[in-house]
């Protein structure tokens, strides 16, 4: 078996050559990725089901839940979505060589900041085996190297969609070794050792697995904790829209990290708003649990909520609730409990609404609308890497630019930083550039 | 003494409404600082002559070396270029509130990506008090909170630096507790711990201080681990310009971490390129440490390299030189060897540049010019947080982008999200919006 170290330097060899590849063969390679899974299809079946009736056993023992071998099994359906998000990234616009800032020093002396592919993405995730081409493709499309290790329960599924992609890019004219698979545990904990390889880790899975891949690894992570998100109903909110809002909320799709967990209700709107949102709530079942003042509104329509309750993500038809006094309290509240993911405000107050958004420190803040839009694909950004609760390089929703970064060139003539200090030294001329890097080359070319 | 976790949370409260200061009141803020180090000077520099005192007697005994010293020391020249600097940070394009992203996702629901602050960066760093300043201006411009830690050696004008910067901002009405001060290396320890807290560190210090930190943290850290820097001498190179290159590279500022340490010589012009090159580091009185083949050719002006020279960092007049047989196996040796901080290629042919800049995994990869061009004050971006070495958020010599992230606000009307789910669905827009984030404000307050 080839060592970790060994894969990761392929990768990293790898990953220089990808910077380079053009639009169109990176696009050719998407093609022929999407072509050969479709082709491949009942093969990459027939590998599913092998995996499946390993888990349905397991499950029957108790040993895996109903939604886990369902997030697992792959159908013509699930392909068919594959196929279309890998030709959903072939027609994002290409991420790489975009020249964000140019500026000429002094004659013939200019700078360039252009975008360029992260290097090595590490990415491990659990039971959805459409996480693999999903990640593949961004990588691709970015310029990235993967080393990729997936849950040992989709271990054929992925081997076979793995072959799939490899093959196909290899064919397509990609340098061999930009994508790699991990097959057990201890590799991982490899792969989180060799910073000086990897450069990213992605990590897609529940809470506790993310978080010990962030203890667990210098090489910086892109990912999200947790979702615990609160909406607060202002004084001045309307309360039909406030109603409909907490309900789709919590309602349309318990399970996910953008479903709301807490609400906070303005004291001066409680007694009117609390019976219209707990009966929409108790048409589908959810426990309500309140804060005494709560409550004692709701009476036996609520449990009594202890200390755990706030600062929890439920993910399910569990919801809290909390009387407030004010925007300031709420916001201080959202602050010390939400996990930054997204907090939302009802209300009519473009003030109140300003405030809210400005002072709230989440990655998305929501105004007059569900938490549930909280998206990359709602967003509009294309296909997801993931959603992150990180303050640093992507936060929130994160698209293909979260597999990206930038470089510096710097094209002279021969000059020299000894020119350009001291008293009578040539000064810089700093003068922003109107050209862009790829104006720049031809220039060079024509120059030749 | 107040503990390191409740300052970091007085800290955190205060970066919640550093957020939301405006432009003017920040730089209000930033002239109070600016004049108030001016007419506090005489305080200042009493407290720098008692680090010194003490940093001499030290130095005397050996524990301390000359240029530590001098780096410790302030004088009104010194003082002078911090209020300028000051001021600089002031000139700068305000930072936050600024629309990187648009778009409508259906009638009366808009997303804007607008840029905010971090919230608490924590900013240690040794011996150089004017760091302390310099960081806290660009904090206060960025809008985030700041706990620093400097040298104990220079506790006294440490403490005298934020006295005054405390008070200036306090009567100029920035939230107290924004800048706080450690005092012990086992309150850097703690702080260390607190990535509830703290959402960046900023390591400001030598090679080894900045792995230490990297090394004892989960919060992600802005800063380079080292400059191990090369310069390519192509085939087609010019050799005069190439002489002077290299030379500047090595000699006008050899302790910093843009000097060059390693050259690599294409076959070809070797024979008439070393003797040029080593007449001129001769007369400054560099050592050349030189592969098997350059010695053959330079003889008793260059030592024999040992492995230990590839890769390292010397930060001296001391330079090693190796013969290359290609582009290709330049590239191939500076992925490997580089601390990936900055690279040269000197050449005249524009493919091989083009094929240079983009291969070379560098923050800034130079052509024809001088590796000391590598800062954040030359490239024109205002005053540095500093050079990164890392691959995420920032790259390479990094300005008051570095402290700023962004969040997603979504001002609805009422949507949920069953409403576009399934069969007969409303369908998103995604039609990008012209108008920003501020112009969004200015229409809700309208229509109130």
């Amino acid at each position: 078996m080839i060592s970790v170290i060994a894969k990761a330097k392929v990768a990293k060899v790898a990953s220089i050559k990808m910077s380079a590849l053009t639009t169109e063969l990176k696009n050719r390679a998407l093609k022929a990725i999407a072509e050969n899974i479709w082709r491949e299809r009942e093969k990459i079946l027939e590998a599913n089901q092998r995996d499946l009736f390993a888990a349905k056993s397991l499950a029957a023992k108790g040993r895996y839940s109903e939604p886990f071998v369902r997030r697992l099994k792959l159908d013509k359906g699930k392909l068919r979505n594959i196929v279309d998000m890998i030709s959903s990234v072939e027609a994002l616009e290409e991420p790489v060589g975009k020249t964000e800032y140019a500026i000429e020093l002094d004659e013939s002396l200019e700078l360039y900041r252009v975008t360029s592919p992260i290097g090595v993405i590490g990415v491990i995730f659990e039971s959805r085996p459409d996480v693999l081409p999903q990640i593949a493709a961004l990588c691709l499309k970015s310029g990235n190297a993967t080393i990729m290790k997936g849950g040992s329960e989709a271990k054929n599924s992925i081997q076979g969609l793995y072959s799939v992609i490899s093959k196909a890019t290899k064919n397509a004219g990609v340098p061999e070794g930009w994508i790699q698979l991990l097959h057990d545990r201890s590799e991982v904990r490899e792969l989180l050792k060799l910073d000086n390889f990897v450069d990213l880790i992605v990590p897609r899975g529940s809470n506790s697995f993310v978080k010990y891949i962030q203890s667990n690894t210098k090489i910086p992570v892109l990912g999200h904790s947790e979702g615990v998100c609160h909406i607060y109903v202002d004084v001045k909110a309307d309360l039909k829209k406030a109603v409909e809002i907490c309900y789709d909320s919590k309602v349309q799709y318990p399970s996910v990290c953008n479903a709301v967990d807490a609400l906070l209700i303005h004291r001066e709107i409680a007694e009117r708003f609390l019976p219209l949102v707990s009966d929409r709530y108790g048409k589908a079942g959810v426990e309500i649990r309140g804060c005494k003042e709560s409550v004692k509104i709701l009476k036996n329509r609520a449990k009594q909520a202890t200390a755990n309750d706030w600062g929890t993500e439920y993910l399910d038809l569990i919801v809290a609730i909390k009387i407030v006094d004010s925007l300031d309290e709420a916001i201080d509240f959202i602050n010390a409990h939400s996990s930054h993911h997204t907090d939302a405000i009802v209300t009519e107050d473009v003030n109140t609404a300003s405030r809210f958004v400005r002072e709230t420190d989440s990655s998305s803040v929501i105004c007059n609308a569900s938490t549930r839009f909280s998206d990359g694909y709602r967003y509009g950004l294309g296909a997801e890497v993931g959603i992150s609760t990180g303050k640093i390089h992507a936060r929130g929703p994160t698209g293909l630019e979260g597999l990206t970064i930038y470089k510096y060139y710097l094209i002279g003539s021969g000059q020299i930083v000894r020119d350009y200090v001291g008293t009578d030294s040539k000064k810089f001329t700093h003068c922003r550039l109107s050209k862009n890097w790829n104006d720049k080359m031809k220039e060079m070319s024509k120059r030749d």
